[in-house]
């Protein structure tokens, strides 16, 4: 298997894009007046090559989940028992995702990238893991550069496979207890930034723990050494679930559908992909801006403008599935909205409209 | 009539409020990750003083359209025609708004509240004008207090129809040709703040017509004299639409519904509401906020935050729609969600939890 992906050679429908601006103008409302919808449904149709484009009709959540080594360092509260614990709930329908899922049309896959203890069999489930827990970062490597690239690769051919059935949008989300600390590693060796500048408190720690998290990620910064190849940085400090979000990702780009990435996690990943091919940026949506540091700093470094801020700090990919609703609105204005010369409604004179 | 509505003497109830918070954080998910859905939550169950809240099944986006006498001072370079055209454009569904309540399961009502040019009769518009055209505000008063008062009292008859009718959630919206011009008076009045401060570009204006808005402010304060009781300034510069939309506030308050806002000129009128009533605060929730400066002043003055934050700049409601499944999210999470012990998840030891 090749180390890293082959770069798509796909290029986004900038006409389209165009064509989209041109049509918002002649929709009955002021010009602009929809603000980033407007930017988000020029996006959709440079992503389709198409305008107007698709309105995506079966969206799916992709939960990438995952075991992590370096919770032996105490760098959380929970015990790692608890993914695969939610990996079972999500099967059930109980979760935070199932609720959010349901509400804006969207289906529910579950992907064991990594889960310690092994699950039973369900048709939501896919089991691609490659090992059943990663190294502890703070003292080897997460996972080998193959390993890396095989769950890579299997993000990828998920896209694929979905699209194959029918499915027109992702939604990424992550499980995985202790998945904030890879993800703050990842990002600080992809960014430069300080790990302080880039860890957060996860599921809510407190100032002891947080200082020993920020201490871990330092120290598996140190161990790694220069950041270098972003497969091999997420080799050595990321995870499963940051893997196959990263192949979600690159397989948006693959199958030139829309991507919509939820939080700290997500976001490691899409760094991980765009620092690979920086045209998967096109068909990425940033969901929302999570309270964890990391998250905000993957949004500016990428300049990502995320559609909702409601201080969420779950994942699961609850801050992307919320976002659904924004995406296929985007859409479907571009096909449902009148035109003012249909409708019958007086534009400005060409004086007023070039001055305002 | 009585000019000043009575206050509801409904009382909100915070003992469901500490229910649905004390129901979080028996959920499978660490406490307080869903942010600010959390809060929302509990501001359901308040309104409803019911926990788990009832989730919203029938909203509708109630849109007052009125014209305004103070478009012939040049505030807006749009004809004052383009108002009814657009509440025709409303009822034929091919306006933002009618797509907007499509994607999120919302049905469109739209109220004539003073619209200049005779409309048809339309099943889904109420005609509750109390004159066709306000007053321009520069010169005098918008609305006798009697007209402000009826448009108030119809306002809030419309939600107790609505609710009669099976309506569990509004959303409000308005149309009007140089409706931010009223809606700045309005707010500049009763928050004291500078004309400057909360004048905006409305449809897009340049900066000579924006001066000039201002300037038509300024007059309209100094003609109006200290502002006083809040039917009264709603009376001297506000509008129509203004006017029906304090009411659908104070309506959502009598029928212990939640009513989302949109952005200026509603946001207006819920700031009339509130001066009227502060208890309205408890039913209102922010759909978003708009690019327009007077937005930002009323939420800040009010203590809103709101759910969206896209440089809409539009209104008709397109900010308060995209919000219903927010909404919806906050009370269907608090119905469906699996609690710790029943989903068989491993919770933190009290000491942890007491520490994060």
């Amino acid at each position: 298997m090749n180390a890293r992906p082959a770069e798509s050679s796909v290029t986004l429908g900038e006409a389209a894009r165009e064509a989209a601006r041109r049509h918002h103008a002649r929709l009955t409302k002021p010009v602009g007046s929809l603000g980033f919808l407007e930017e988000l449904g020029g996006q959709l149709a440079a992503i389709a090559g198409q305008e107007p484009p698709p309105v995506p009709r079966r969206p799916t959540v992709v939960v990438a989940a995952c075991d992590h080594g370096v919770v032996d360092e105490g760098v959380t509260p929970w015990p790692r028992s608890v993914t695969a614990q939610m990996v079972r709930n999500f099967l059930e329908g109980g979760a935070a995702i199932n609720v959010l899922a349901r509400e804006v049309g969207a289906s529910v896959v579950v992907v064991d990238a990594g889960v310690e203890h092994p699950l039973p069999p369900h048709p939501s489930l896919l089991d691609l893991h490659v090992r059943r827990l990663t190294g502890n970062i703070a003292r080897e490597p997460a996972l080998t550069v193959d390993e890396a690239a095989a769950l890579v690769a299997h993000g990828r051919a998920i896209v694929a496979s979905l699209r194959a059935n029918g499915i027109d949008l992702i939604a990424t989300g992550d499980m995985g207890i202790g998945n904030t600390t890879p993800s703050s590693a990842v990002i600080a060796a992809l960014t430069g930034r300080d790990p302080r500048a880039v860890t957060g408190r996860g599921t809510g720690i407190d100032d002891e723990r947080l200082a020993r998290k920020v201490a871990t990620i330092e120290q598996a910064l140190r161990r790694s050494g220069p950041p270098s190849d972003p497969l091999r940085v997420l080799a050595e400090l990321g995870g499963g679930e940051i893997a196959v979000i990263a192949g979600l990702v690159l397989g948006a780009l693959d199958q030139r559908i829309p991507v919509i990435v939820d939080g700290v996690i997500s976001l490691a990943g899409t760094l991980v992909a765009a620092s690979l091919n920086p045209a998967t940026l096109g068909v990425v949506v940033a969901g929302h801006r999570s309270v964890e540091p990391g998250a905000g700093v993957v949004l500016e470094t990428l300049g990502l403008r995320p559609l909702l801020d409601l201080d969420l700090r779950l994942g699961e990919g609850t801050g992307a599935a919320l976002a659904v609703p924004l995406v296929r609105a985007a859409a479907r204005l571009l096909h449902e909205m009148a035109e003012f010369d249909q409708a019958g409604v007086d534009t400005l004179d060409a004086g007023a409209s070039a001055r305002s």
